[in-house]
């Protein structure tokens, strides 16, 4: 019998070495490199599964920590599984909490057997263990579930990296004694903050304790992209070549296009919806805050090439109306054009692999993006 | 040549009465009796032109007093009319602001020349006539504009009522001088708030004036809804049978029902989409609070006999969900339940009048619904 997951590089660009590949999943097969939406609590915020099925989405995240909080995985079991729940028969995948716990600050406190916190919603005292994540993220169902991991901030003292790391690892095989769902796909996930010899301890460890694929968590924290791109180099070549790679929480266009350059398969980040329902918009010349007077009478739509449904269909001028008038429709279309964006970014970048010119796109993704107007690194 | 607008009744129940007719209009042929969403602010809440479509909307409504106050009817014409603005190619009307100064309550005065009012928005000192408001619907450029008349609130003494009515009719006539656009219908608005002799004269008054279509106005404003019924029986035989009548601001299932039988063609209420974003839901058995703990394990959709996207794809659980966790979704979700569920409930009266069977389908109606778990008149 095949197995439910594989993943294979399908093409190496000769220009630059940036990969293009299929994971294939119970659900469906995920064309490589790829942005992730994300649906935290079952929903894509302000979207719903058929705005993410036009927009060209092959995958979904959904958020462990928040989903165990409410409705609580009983439920969505009960309900068939996350994909029934929120109607959406493409892939899923869940994070695993880690790092919103991380989030939480002093309302938790990280011990050897897992984490005590307290609930954002109600304040009550809950904890999570490698164990207990296992079991929801299995009740969940979705396709790729990822090992609960221990995050670091940054800064970060080496020593303070080093235990979150080693942590992160022994974590990561109770993780995978504990999975057992032969149709759920299990990603360790590589730590070691911003230490390179930590950045590649880990990038060893994990890949020796061979997962179907690799989270690189702790990144975008806060540190300057260049520092994040430096520990992308030096994991790059340890990492198995024949698995997938998924950055964690990156999402800015000039992110993405620097990750795929070091070799990374995956992105997820909440940036281009959070944004969106405030009115910023992606283009390709950098960042359009559509709210400012000086767009009140153009006529244009908020990136010429972009070929979404509000970008075809809608003004800059009726979107700042929108959202001056507080109208919701005004971050529904501002939201599927980010989202848009991204995707068909993608969709631009495995092109451009495929046809070995990798390295033109990003020279001519450049030439047109303004990075004085740029957004962080967007976690 | 064609005149622009035109209305034909095409067939009357046998059984009951009541009518079915079609209102040719520059952007498309309305089949009545039917239910017009609204878009206050040029735009349906949470939804997009496309749901819209969707759920088998024929016309939108939008507001002459918002529209002139955000963003202004100069950029709507800018724009190329309120169709290319809000990109609706089908037909639109505007209502005139009458009952919205109306509402502004201790912030307007209202006196012969026009209503001089406070911006809800910034408080600034503002006027509209019935001059001002032909100038900015025909600015606005929809299919159906609606004369500038005077509200008056339940209960009212008959001198004020009379005073009102007649001041409406002073205004009529100088709507119908002021307009000038041959591609946009104005319809005259009939007042008399709860005072039969009042709603008699004012029927045969605004008659007279040989509007293209009627508005029946300052109903459903706090009154019991037999006296509202009573004021459509009272009118119904002077209005002129070949013209349409628009009920305005009437959108609950019941009084759909009970305003066609009274001949009534057209309604309009912002109550589908308000109560939607808070979690209410109309069902063919009544109103259901989706937010009720009772839904919480309920994979079953919110009406079984619907045929919208939410109804087909998700459950009651889902819903809940999404509401309690404060998504965006959750209003996008009951809204196209709510406004399909409108739709398709004037489809089905459409249907049972062609069938001569209208009775037979209000009283299956309310065998069905449940009227102690109701809404009021929803204005």
């Amino acid at each position: 019998m095949e197995k439910p997951f594989r993943y294979e590089v399908t093409h190496t660009c000769a220009q630059s070495g940036a990969r293009l590949g299929k994971l294939y999943t119970p659900h469906g097969v995920i064309e490589t490199p790829i942005y992730m939406p994300v649906g935290t609590q079952a929903a894509v915020k302000a979207m719903t599964s058929r705005d993410m099925e036009d927009i060209g989405t092959q995958i979904l995240l959904a958020n462990t920590y928040h989903l165990h909080l409410r409705p609580g995985e009983a439920l969505v079991k009960k309900a068939g599984g996350l994909h029934k729940f929120m109607c959406w028969n493409k892939p899923i995948l869940t994070d695993s909490g880690g790092f919103q716990v991380f989030s939480l600050a002093k309302l938790r406190k990280i011990e050897e057997e897992g984490v005590r916190f307290q609930s954002h919603i109600d304040g009550s005292r809950l904890s999570l263990t490698p164990e207990s994540v296992m079991q929801i993220e299995q009740d969940l169902g979705a396709d790729i579930a990822m090992a609960f991991d221990v995050c670091s901030p940054y800064p970060c003292d080496y020593d303070t990296a080093k235990a979150a790391m080693e942590r992160t690892h022994r974590w990561a095989e109770r993780c995978k004694a504990a999975h057992t769902r032969e149709d759920q796909a299990l990603f360790g996930i590589v730590q070691g903050a911003f230490y390179k010899d930590l950045r590649r301890e880990s990038a060893k460890a994990l890949s020796d304790m061979d997962f179907i694929g690799y989270g690189i968590g702790g990144l975008s924290v806060g540190e300057p992209k260049e520092i994040m791109y430096e520990m992308l180099e030096e994991i790059e070549p340890i990492m198995p070549k024949e698995k997938p790679r998924y950055l964690m929480g990156v999402g800015t266009p000039d992110c993405l296009v620097e990750g795929v350059l070091r070799g990374v398969d995956m992105f997820d980040c909440v940036l281009a919806t959070r944004v969106a329902r405030n009115g910023t918009c992606f283009t390709r010349k950098g960042r359009l805050v559509v709210k400012n007077a000086k767009y009140a009478e153009d006529f244009s739509p908020l990136d010429d090439d972009c070929d979404c449904y509000c970008c075809r269909n809608f003004s800059r001028a009726y979107l700042r109306h929108l959202f001056k008038a507080g109208e919701i429709t005004a971050g529904v279309l501002a939201s599927i054009h980010n989202l848009r964006f991204l995707i068909k970014l993608m969709e631009d970048i495995r092109s451009a692999i495929a046809e070995d010119r990798f390295l033109d796109f990003r020279k001519a993704f450049y030439a047109e993006y303004d990075m004085s107007n740029n957004f962080g690194n967007g976690n």
